[in-house]
């Protein structure tokens, strides 16, 4: 399963939407085969795994181990589960099933009414993390939301004076520029963009840019600012009031896409606006801004993992916390997450944390 | 060496306020002696190593390998380096120097003059980690102190309503009572030990109280607080002021030593009470207490070691910051520290970092 998780990877950044997917078939004690989905619309990792075996004969006595279920019905291309029962395979080892409405235990339901025996949950966290945004898209039929923040080991994002630059070192921004690479879509706030006339494109590393996401009620970030240059596609939500003004047309014109959604009592319809990029095929945003837009995916209960960086110095108290007041009056109401093993960059550390199950 | 370090930690809490020193003699690629030092008053790990060598003549090929500079003064016991020159032995392999008044340097000196040759800095970090308590005091002549604080993920150490309990885990509080079985003494202030009751003994794990230190600059702590409790030693800093009075003579007459020092801004002089505990051959302390107890360590530059233990929850911007302001207005004003690898305790993970030299 662990091959099946290397072979997956080799797709990162060419399958989206799609899962990536892993496909070892062993006989004997030995692989005969290997495949993976290298390409969105292209065959599935069990369909290259299969047609890489010499002799197919060799199908009828083997174990094939995929990180995903395999799916059951037509897509792009037909149901890898028939293709499995066509090529005579009697064992399939599963990592996680697929929570996609058109499988979900289907493709495992094909297997079995066909009499292949199915081994499931092998791995089945770290085949879940492999697609963790294709599985929460799937689960909660919103896109990955995944919060960025930088602060100091006491927990401040800026010094009482509101300064900020630099918090954390040059490792640890360039992991952020990593970071982006793996995501859909960046999301930030007005005031961010104008703070620090961010552009949130992918500079410090190889890889393509993400869509850029602004949430700009006001349409306040000028025409000329970083965030609406050609490095990268630019889409601003703003308030309903504000998606025909002239303002509104400048952007366009310029090849950004703006669109209105309702305000709520904290901002921009969240949800709204998670929405409108899933309807866009954006499966991950990556949510870079200051405590207020962060606190308010929070609030809300719209954010699934935190990146969390460390810088190891101390401001203070009177220095300016990483999110706002997010309604929690008692220990016991706390956002519960689970934390994934720290890595280290540079002088700094990265706390990676899961919103609890 | 790092069979010295090995050595030198079996005298874990039976050598203090002596150094923590094992030793190796090798000759002809092999262990012919080895030793370290076992209690405070008895012989030094190099006598002991030399006594364990069956044959004397070997040490005049030997190479003898010791953690810390071998001592050049009588002390409870005659100096090593003239021991070793007496022996024969031709090479010493140091890890660190002793930044003892009476050694720094002059036992090497005493060595090299006697024609030994002396290889220096060999895990030079790790020895003085070793024993970071008693270099510190050497070299700053005041006890080591270490901060230990306990946050959420947003660096929060309670809610808005001022609720604490709990943030970390029984796995964190049980390490907690580990650390203090390794200080001299662990300090507190009032407010803690009034809102928590808190006894500051070693309940959740084997190993002796550590001296307990409260600040209470007015003796608002009722007598039959259970931080006066006969379980360990318990001294009490206060005011000039207060050291005559009534409650004064009742806490002295429960065996609890109260010792008057001047008032700063911010609290008791903290200098004049760390080289109280000085005098008391205390050579490490750990400071538990709210944010504005360990934030007078910060501000005052009294600190060498912050232990942050991180729970995975959210309290949100209105929560209790861990520290009180430090006079931190630019980013390159922080407290600068260097993290140590982070270890995981149940669900929490604990951040250890040194003040950077």
């Amino acid at each position: 399963m662990q091959r099946c998780h290397e072979l997956a990877l080799m797709g990162s950044g060419a399958v989206s939407p799609n899962p990536m997917v892993g496909c070892v078939i062993v006989s004997g004690g030995q692989i005969i085969g290997e495949g993976f989905h290298r390409q969105y619309g292209g065959p599935h990792a069990e369909v290259n795994a299969v047609a890489s075996v010499a002799d197919h004969e060799l199908l009828r006595n083997a174990t094939l181990y995929v990180n995903l279920e395999p799916c059951s019905h037509f897509g792009k291309t037909p149901p890898c589960s028939d293709m499995i029962v066509e090529m005579g395979i009697p064992r399939v080892v599963i990592g996680c099933r697929d929570p996609h409405l058109k499988v979900a235990g289907k493709g495992i339901g094909k297997l079995v009414a066909a009499g292949v025996e199915v081994i499931e949950g092998v791995l089945e966290t770290e085949s879940e993390r492999l697609n963790e945004a294709f599985i929460t898209v799937h689960r909660k039929g919103r896109p990955f939301v995944a919060l960025k923040l930088a602060q100091t080991l006491d927990g401040k994002i800026a010094t009482v004076s509101g300064a900020s630059k630099w918090i954390t070192g040059e490792e640890a921004r360039t992991e952020v520029h990593r970071l982006r690479c793996s995501f859909d879509a960046v999301l930030t706030g007005a005031a961010t963009v104008i703070a620090d006339d961010s552009r949130l494109t992918v500079r410090h590393c190889a890889g393509r840019n993400p869509l850029r996401v602004v949430l700009d009620s006001r349409l306040s970030i000028p025409v000329g600012a970083g965030i609406f240059d050609t490095e990268a596609e630019t889409v601003v939500f703003t308030a309903l009031s504000m998606q025909d003004s002239q303002k509104a047309r400048q952007l366009a014109k310029k090849g950004v896409a703006v669109f209105g959604v309702d305000e709520r009592e904290c901002g921009l319809d969240l949800a709204a606006v998670l929405d409108k990029l899933y309807e866009r095929r954006i499966l991950s945003v990556l949510v870079e801004g200051g405590g207020r837009l962060g606190s308010s995916f929070v609030r809300m209960e719209l954010f699934d993992k935190l990146y969390m960086f460390i810088a190891p110095v101390l401001f203070g108290g009177d220095g300016m916390s990483a999110f706002a007041p997010i309604g929690i009056r008692l220990p016991e109401q706390a956002i519960k997450l689970d934390f994934d093993p720290p890595c280290r960059f540079g002088r700094d550390l990265l706390l990676t944390a899961y919103v609890s199950g």
